[in-house]
């Protein structure tokens, strides 16, 4: 027996490790917004905090049936109903390509969950984990928690965002338990065609290393793109997709996200597939409203809800696409899909700021437009933007952003004109509330 | 660059940790239920699933307004919205003796969650926990997946089920990184006084351990009984206190648990709060549709509907306790709270069974009654019953053990009169059918 004199609790190793790479970079940001000017959030990975992007009505009331319905109140299997996880791998199924079933479902609570699953069923301490980079943060956060260390390999913004290959390969070692690969990408907005999915999948089978795919943009892309699951591709290589319902049906607070196991090989039937239950068990599995609901929200969302999403977020695209790519200094890539678009920032031309970290903090102090740095993705030299913002928003942000590169720019004869001094007044306080407030949703939620 | 020559994919070393105790041994039971009689599962700790204890309608109605309300589909903060930690923080708050506010509240999804935030967040690999006997298996599931030890204490039946604080005190070594106690109690149904919940905090500031407080049958308790939180006994032990509206509002499948920060000294404040906050972001949170939904539930619930719920449960304690109490070779001891009743088995009574675990099996397949065996609670000669089942349903399943206690019991002049071959037929398939859906439901859900 012990005798200790005070109390000391420290936390353990694992939440220790548990950090999330966004939070630390915007806690530290000084940041405070233009006193005149509203504040426009180009940071939020949210789409519905702006209001005009709702789920359709078919949707919630699918939630509310089921709420009245009184038999979806007691526990379930903590991989979820049969009911829910059929209809999830038919959902998921693509006609002679991949074939689901309810047993290759796994509910979970969003798609963190349904990721936070796959790398504690795949990777121990030890092990690495490979990502993209710019990549979703998450990936990070969840693996080094665990002890389980992350490789990066790059995108290549001069090839819309596809996968350097040969990095790819090069990072494989003999403790890689797998490549995280996140198609329609967050922060990029890309989505790949057939062909580069299949030169990825080879990587993976030559090497024989599993893929964790990142598919909760499933199906968002633009006219003219096509989305393939990955798993749908391979008849050798097995993937555990995750997915869910937070992106495409715009209800991320319902965390409803899935796992589903594509493993035609029956690679995954020895151990990981145990595996994956056995987690589940933990916190089983998610809410049964939302279980009860699915079926019929999988089924019955009109493809007009779908198509209409789509074509706000186009828009969007195109529209700040057209004119930020006239910005001297700036180099937006063009989209395919998802929600978000990086712009290339030329640092070179503004030389009165050190870097994207700055660049982004004095576009809040200057014109209280907030952008995410670039090294929030690990990726300098670019920021990010999110175009599910209503398109006058969007419109007044870019404006704003001409005005911020033109005063910034090496050609200007003024540099740092608006220096964050000029307004020290009353509306501080306030105008820092509304940051943080937009911070806090950013980055509680870790909806990056 | 490596070149595998097959696939072997293995699960990690925490996936193959995380495994369910209650699981194991049920999975290796050997059950086949009488054919002609119909199963009574007194084995399932979902109220719900009888269909006689159902959540009030203004719990059901709130939810169903949330999901109307259209405001409920955002991203919010990983540890909840703070209207309904707020919320939670008023529900769990003692006056005078425990204030807690919404920065103490971390929502999360289920009870189960959030004793996995707790334990992660307090237990390093290596280190131990300190757990009930017999308690519920989820401590160690949780734990031993994590690198972390846990060492029982011993609960005293004698008692009601008090905690052996001699032992609990020895027990107490520099690794110990926490104690959890749970009440009331599953699978005991005890329900501790004052004067010992006072007594436990005494060794956990003598040796300066914090508590988790699993009180998820919070104010579950008979009439004449006392719920007291635990932390409102201390001023000074560090408590993090799990709970949820899983039992006592009858929505386990919700998911909806929380965690309260109780620490009036400040001793969490240095890490295991921000170590929460980090832990909370893997999955970001609970369905955002219930926690719209809470700030009413815990308000507008009915004093009626618990005390209904609890008059039900009440009585059935009641009844089959002075049933099996006249029962030889029964011990049954009477629950002062939650929803169990744990009945000591006399073994040298019924020479003709190993153990617990085969009188369970075979109360089965001659009675189909089926029990939780006490192994499962690492507690052997006892065995659970639930006590939410319809009273028709009770006293049938009494008459049962009745009729197989005296069939098996010492004095009985033939032994094994039904030994488990007289019916094998054709019904057997299915009655098999149903166990294992009583099974699945048991073990999958982890609603031990
Ligand atoms: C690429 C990517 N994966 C996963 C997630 C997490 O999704 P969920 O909210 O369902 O947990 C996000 C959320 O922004 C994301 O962008
Ligand atoms: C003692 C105890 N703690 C925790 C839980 C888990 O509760 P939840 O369903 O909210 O995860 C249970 C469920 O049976 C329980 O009996």
């Amino acid at each position: 027996m012990r005798d200790r004199k005070s109390w000391n609790v420290p936390a353990s190793t694992f939440a220790k490790n548990t950090f999330n790479p966004i939070r630390n970079i915007i806690e530290n940001m000084q940041i405070v917004p233009h006193p005149d000017k509203p504040m426009i959030a180009l940071s939020i990975g949210d789409p519905t905090v702006f209001g005009n992007l709702k789920p359709a009505p078919e949707i919630v009331e699918a939630v509310v049936e089921a709420t009245r319905r009184g038999s979806c109140n007691g526990y379930v299997s903590s991989t979820g109903t049969e009911a829910a996880r059929a209809a999830v791998a038919k959902y998921c199924s693509v006609e002679d390509k991949l074939e689901l079933q309810a047993k290759d479902v796994v509910l979970c609570s969003g798609c963190s969950c349904a990721l936070d699953m796959c790398i504690t069923a795949l990777c121990s301490p030890g092990q690495n984990l490979l990502v993209p980079r710019p990549g979703f943060p998450i990936y990070t956060t969840l693996a080094v928690g665990l002890g389980v260390q992350t490789k990066d390999y790059n995108l290549l913004p001069e090839r819309s965002w596809e996968i350097d290959l040969e990095m790819l390969e090069a990072s494989i070692d003999d403790q890689t338990a797998a490549i995280v690969v996140n198609n329609p990408s967050n922060p990029c907005g890309s989505v790949y065609t057939k062909e580069h999915l299949i030169a990825i999948l080879e990587v993976a089978a030559r090497n024989k290393v599993p893929i964790i795919a990142d598919e909760i943009y499933d199906h968002f892309v633009f006219e003219g793109q096509e989305y393939h699951p990955i798993a749908s591709l391979t008849e050798e290589v097995p993937v555990l997709s995750c997915g869910g319902l937070t992106k495409r049906f715009l209800v991320p607070g319902w965390r409803m996200g899935w796992i589903t196991i594509c493993d035609r090989g029956n690679v995954l039937d020895q151990e990981v597939r145990n595996g994956l239950q056995s987690l589940s068990q933990r916190i089983i599995g998610s809410n049964t409203l939302v279980q009860g609901a699915l079926p019929t929200i999988l089924a019955n969302t009109p493809q007009s809800f779908f198509t209409d999403t789509l074509a706000q977020i186009q828009a969007n695209a195109e529209l700040s696409y057209s004119i930020l790519r006239e910005v001297p200094g700036l180099n937006p890539i063009m989209p395919q899909g998802a929600m978000y678009m990086m712009v290339g920032v030329d640092m070179t031309m503004f030389p009165g700021l050190k870097n994207d970290l700055e660049l982004v903090e004095r576009l809040i102090s200057e014109e209280s437009v907030f952008c995410l740095p670039g090294k929030c993705f690990d990726c300098p030299n670019y920021m990010r933007i999110v175009l599910t913002v209503p398109e006058p928003q969007l419109r007044e942000a870019c404006k704003r952003i001409i005005t911020f590169c033109s005063r910034h720019h090496a050609s200007a004869h003024v540099n740092g004109l608006a220096h964050a001094n000029g307004h020290v007044n009353g509306c501080e306080a306030e105008s820092l509330k509304n940051v943080e407030k937009a911070m806090v949703v950013e980055v509680k939620s870790g909806s990056e």
